[in-house]
């Protein structure tokens, strides 16, 4: 298990979830792309992010994911399992079970459906973390979820240390940059992580420690590899190769209704995916065979053939 | 029980649900509640709809608050249960269990958190209709979730016979005439609700069957004399009336995060409602108190001594 | 002339400005355009709105606009000449302008380009207001201008005479009620005019005096026809009318950039419109054939043959 | 005079304008403040932007800006004129004047008041690259104005060698990447100007060559050292600018309807800029009386004793 209390960083994977014919779990599958993740290199595993669809299945089935990634990562990568659930007491029941799956910390998306209030969404963290038995990071994601602005974070991490960290998911450079220069000082080792593929490299350069991205559980070998470049200094090729993410993340997000972009991109590298559980017209399903070839051509534009 | 294939029409409330001193339902006070409301004259009860926080409890207390209302209502008026789930399998065992537990119809919200594309709103409803064992009613609330365009309303309804209406919360008037003339014409009896209390009478006058209102769990005896004056031709009178359901709806709709200006709004009505699921701050609960107060005058403007 | 100081009601025609070959003003067809209007019943014409594309002519085309409407209504029905301008100096010069022409009232739009705060909306409106010497309506199109909220227009209704009216293009019939409540016990002859053809009939039900639409340059015969049915209580026919102006407005509305659309339903009526001075491309004019046709359908859909 | 044809780059301010106490244009102050700009280091000039109130001045006027803009930079830096008038035909006249009077290019905002489509956003781009005889640069500011996408600018900069640049407002940075990454390979000498201050040294570092920015008209000489620590390769100094001017922007821009918070900073820098042409109310005069010591502060923080 990898040890707590280190920082995050590096790359995380939002990955995709395997479905059998019958629409259940494949678990097998899961666990086998968990590991074909960590042999490329990712830093970390992020179950139940929105790439994972987490809205979609049970709370047991929620459970039943993190369980699987966790034993998969087998503590050589951390995993930051996503487990929000429908209120703050449930919430800390899906932290207890995350804290004895093995997980380094939990992602907890803001409040969605209802579009709360700076002060409300503050009050949901702050009794989250009041209660949570693992190391919490915080996951703003403004086109889907409640926004969590810049003086919310702040007041978190200076008043609750289960607050490690935040996802970002707005592609917002100066959000970002604004978020680090207001927490950085109050909490040196608070975790930045950009949720917007497209922007990673510039994310980086302006202070981010890691990506989490839907991309990287399509090319992780990419992915990581922009991370080492831009820790090397290699900036040419670091923006080379965002070219590349970006032109597979507009393909697959453009493409689809998000994620099943990702879910056939996956399917794309080998693995069985299966049926979405949001149900498709045949139109669609149409839609989707032309969709996988140009997924195909391009991460084969990434260098990888497929 | 009510009986099935009556057409719905009238007021029927969205009614919140109280909370007992940890947060559990408190079942008692929530059937108490469902009888006042009937005995003060709404045409029906719609549970587990956004007023009533359906995201915030869990499965088997959704169905718990079915039953609890299904019960209270004894017959008396239908109930629309609010039935969507994590997914359609899902979805398809909450409609079974509404089917048992007496009601009338079931409510199935747009997918919310993703934004589904017209196709994939149109097939997901599809698949419910084609599953369901009792009747279904759309929810349209853009501003909460995927929009039902008018196309793929009008599309269900000449392929789903398990479709038997919609409730639309946009408040859009031109955009109920635009629903209604696509659809009557192919399904007569097809039942139209908006969910947007400022636009009752409008909306009445312009074909609406009735309301869903959030206001009528709090006045049900105004929203009900409105739909009277509507049918009775007391346009004066129900334009008065709707200013005065207008001015409670600014109050409680703007002087919180939504839905904790109507829990209040119940509590001044009498009801024991409790602290919110949603935490707050110290601070939030100081305008709490001034909120009630605020809604309380409304009230007695209303003619309602409270 | 139109009588200063009597009240507008009825159905104004927010018009289109025919062009020559050159691009120029086609000045004779303007006025027998104008006329033509007049003679189909309109209550008024309101020069240099949204439709009649105001912002693509220049300061001294505006006005020749406005005398050239003026002198062919010759005083058969008031003219609400558009008169915003760069700045509140211009603007002034604009109104009297206007008033030498022989309009009845300006029409100023709110603030537009920058999205000003309430504060300043209320500023700009006040010390115009202050400075003109003709009748100033508002104009609010919160889709394309800075919003003018309810109270404003209540603090403007109530600090300015000169202020007499406002027309609303939200199409919100919700807050056309909160309007109308808000300015009439201060200002009992003010005149709410709603801008959105495809609500006007509940709007004329909830209160408003009349309305101003871009359909009544194209089937003035209809508009006008609907409003004498809302006064003689014929709800029926003028719902049955509502949904001929609604198709012929979401035809031309989303048939083209607006407003090109009803310059080509102008056209189909039978004059001169010439090419738009907003550039189009060979893709377009192709486009532009295609909806005339289906323009042509939906006014004799209206029993207009064309 | 700038020598035409040489490529742009670097920090060019779209500078305010200071208006005397009858609110006409101080010639004089105008003339000292540009060459106060030149002198701190500024690469270029850009009067009638978006800061400068552009919309708020008469045809006259903003040619008059140009001229007295033109004759102070004097050859020093070269002058990007902002140049859109109420339709093409106009614009070219403006387009006229800018070359006459020394200007290097101009810049033309996207249509504005009405939201066009793509299709005619291109165009009425192409129209004016036709015809104006001076170089062309795209302004695109989604937040006010129509977009100019990524598409439409790749297929203006393959037909239109008069299109040389364009300044991106979106401070989208993924948006930039897309850019850049379309339009290079056709054009290698197109100029990439964002006109996000809080994204500078980002923007650089992902391929602009430029910025527009309204900071550089308050604080040029920090703006510049951003722009000359980037090319020197010092990015932890770009980026403790960065913040600096950030924490001036959120000041300026949120302190105030943009543009007035600049004009108040120029004020602190000691310009005589007076009253705006935007009406204001008493309790606006008194909240900029305080914005403007925030501002001080701000610039103060800046290393600039004000």
């Amino acid at each position: 298990m990898a040890s707590h209390g280190s920082p995050l960083s590096g790359i995380l994977v939002p990955h995709m979830v395997p479905l059998d014919d019958r629409g259940r779990i494949n678990e097998e599958e899961l666990a086998r792309y968990a590991c074909w993740l960590v042999d490329r290199g990712v830093h970390g595993l992020y179950p139940n992010g929105s790439t994972g669809e987490f809205t979609r299945f049970t709370v047991e089935e929620r459970r039943r994911i993190v369980s699987i990634v966790c034993e998969a990562a087998a503590g050589r990568v951390p995993v930051v399992a996503g487990a929000a659930e429908a209120n703050v007491a449930e919430t800390i029941h899906a932290c207890e079970h995350a804290l004895e799956a093995g997980a380094r910390a939990v992602a907890i998306v803001a409040p969605f459906y209802f579009k709360l209030s700076a002060e409300s969404v503050y009050a949901y963290f702050r009794e989250i973390a009041r209660e949570s038995p693992i190391d919490v990071t915080l996951y703003n994601i403004p086109m889907l979820a409640s926004p969590i602005d810049v003086a919310t974070v702040r007041r978190l991490a200076e008043e609750c240390p289960r607050v490690i960290g935040i996802k970002d998911s707005s592609g917002d450079i100066s959000n970002m940059q604004r978020l680090i220069a207001a927490v950085r000082p109050v909490r040196p080792e608070f975790a930045f992580f950009t949720g917007w593929d497209a922007a990673l490299v510039a994310m980086l350069l302006a202070g981010c420690d890691g990506g989490v991205h839907a991309t990287a559980g399509v090319v992780p070998e990419v992915t990581r590899a922009i991370y080492d470049d831009v820790q090397a200094g290699r900036l040419d090729a670091a923006f080379a190769r965002q070219r590349q993410i970006t032109d597979l993340l507009d393909i697959a997000f453009l493409g689809d209704d998000f994620p099943e972009g990702f879910r056939i991109a996956a399917g794309v590298r080998g693995f069985a995916m299966g049926e979405s559980r949001q149900p498709a017209t045949d139109a669609q399903r149409a839609d989707r065979q032309r969709l996988a070839e140009r997924i195909r051509a391009a991460i084969e534009r990434c260098g990888i053939p497929v």
